[in-house]
């Protein structure tokens, strides 16, 4: 008998969910808005509404499914099966697997949304095969995890891969954590965008000021269309976060010593131009026992290693 | 019917032994020079001979030993059961757990030596009941590791706990791994004689310059002792040398969530002069949600936990 499980990668803006089979196969797949401003109740509604939806549209029968595996941003106890503190969905200490397991009568179990997208890129992306991957989004900001022989890093409180929030000598910027040069102020697609405003209102000569009217609106995307016109701005802005990208793995790698090293998130569209200068500094500051055997990947199913992460954390947890 | 364990602990100047119970509690114990200058096999003999003598002083009979377990500086190859690479000891690809079963005729494992001495922190030091322990050594040089639930990370190639080999901004020592700055080049008791030669060679005004005669003969106890003098160099010394490793743990902290961090190896003996700027400098970099919930703590077993780990190790592997 073939089984399934449902994975879900709940966003602020959206939430992408489908059934997959245990190799990772996505089978029916939706994504819907998250309305977290109706509540959070509402929000669970919406989940339970896509698991029935993909029951009905998919024609698998339920009890051919194992479970739901759910990715929350922000802070999770998945003992308990608690969203701690989610900022974006306006979530504090709500009981999601009570609460999903009321409404839609399944096994539920939940995690970290970074950690199953990293989890998996692990089962059936870019650290295939690996036995330590480590994985970081860069999004609208930096998060990251590791899954060592198939296991997922929680550490102590389910605290772990807040790599994002180091602060970083020379860097400035008040952090919404509360602590001032975070990281992630800088690496993420908000860091990008904020450097590119101040690079235009500083008054220095570059495209970015043409390409928006009002330099609140410059996106990180803008950054990689005036570097495509050889905007030496643009490309100072791109090679400085990626340098300080490296920078801080140059802490992971002797650490941990990863087999892989997988990115994803939306910096993704920047591709090597963000990329190159993160893998140069990285590897120009790691010893050769490590250089010869690392790999720094770009994630391989950057839109829905969230739904196949959770959907196989969801099979770990009850698909014997 | 009580078991034992041989811990063996051999570092580049003594072997230090023990025959351990299953609690972590040492019942004989031993040091001798490890003689490296004499060869690899010497070394090995030294081992075989040592687990001899404490069988025949404790009474304790052969059969009652589970195994014996090893901790051995640098790149060690647990698998394999071979030290890959101990500059110290001038070892290389020497097949130690081959040559151990053949000369005492009991099971052998092996591991790296600051991994065996977390470890015995983990089981019964500073790290006793918690989850999450990373554990350093700041001594020669600087090594990590970590203890997760009871069990030791590796990492990849076995590589794993090489925080030292971190190149620090703003420091420019050459380090003997090839690369420039590393953390350790300035925290270890290596670099806190170098930073204390160097002051007295510049010519600053310090005590240090009466300690010894020759700058090249100043020691890291000479730091210390200087400080306890209110001398501003030394004090500034080891401001700096904790500052800088505070900096430096304020990644380990949100990337993993130790629920304790236990710090041992020689520098220890400089207790709160360095302890407490590590202490301010990371808990004023770390988010709320850590500060509230970790422990900074020294070794509670610096001396002897090397050998408790090796043969709590040896329990692991055979004791069942």
């Amino acid at each position: 008998m073939k089984r399934y499980a449902f994975g879900f990668d709940i966003g602020g803006t959206n939430i992408v969910c489908g059934l997959v089979d245990r190799e990772g196969e996505i089978i029916w797949t939706r994504k819907v808005p998250t309305e977290a401003g109706k509540g959070n109740d509402h929000v669970m509604a919406v989940v339970a509404n896509c698991a029935e939806i993909g029951l009905a549209e998919s024609g698998i029968a339920a009890e051919d499914v194992v479970g739901i595996g759910i990715g929350m941003p922000g802070l999770v106890d998945p003992e308990q099966g608690i969203s701690v503190l989610s900022s974006n969905l306006h979530f504090r200490n709500y009981p999601v697997l009570a609460k999903l397991k009321e409404l839609t009568g399944m096994p539920v179990c939940m995690e970290n949304d970074v950690r199953m997208y990293v989890y998996g890129e692990a089962v059936v992306g870019a650290g295939r095969n690996r036995r330590h991957v480590f994985g970081l989004t860069v999004g609208t900001g930096l998060a990251t995890a590791m899954v060592n022989d198939g296991k997922l890093y929680q550490g102590g409180g389910d605290f772990s891969g807040e790599l994002g929030h180091v602060p970083i000598e020379g860097i400035d910027y008040r952090c919404n954590c509360g602590l001032t040069g975070c990281l992630e102020t800088v690496v993420s697609a908000t860091g990008l965008a904020r450097q590119a405003r101040e690079a235009v209102l500083s008054g220095q000569k570059t495209l970015l000021a043409d390409l928006k009217q009002d330099p609140a609106e410059l996106k990180a995307a803008d950054v990689s269309a005036a570097y495509d016109e050889g905007d030496e701005v643009a490309v100072t802005i791109m090679h400085r976060t990626g340098v300080t990208l490296g920078k801080a793995l140059s802490y992971v790698v002797p650490l941990l010593s990863p087999d892989i090293i997988v990115l994803g998130g939306g910096v993704l569209h920047a591709g090597e131009r963000f990329l190159a200068p993160v893998r140069e500094t990285l590897f120009e500051r790691i010893m050769p026992i490590y250089r010869e055997r690392l790999e720094l990947a770009a994630a391989q199913r950057n839109e829905d290693a969230g739904v196949i992460g959770s959907a196989s954390w969801a099979f770990r947890q009850f698909g014997s």
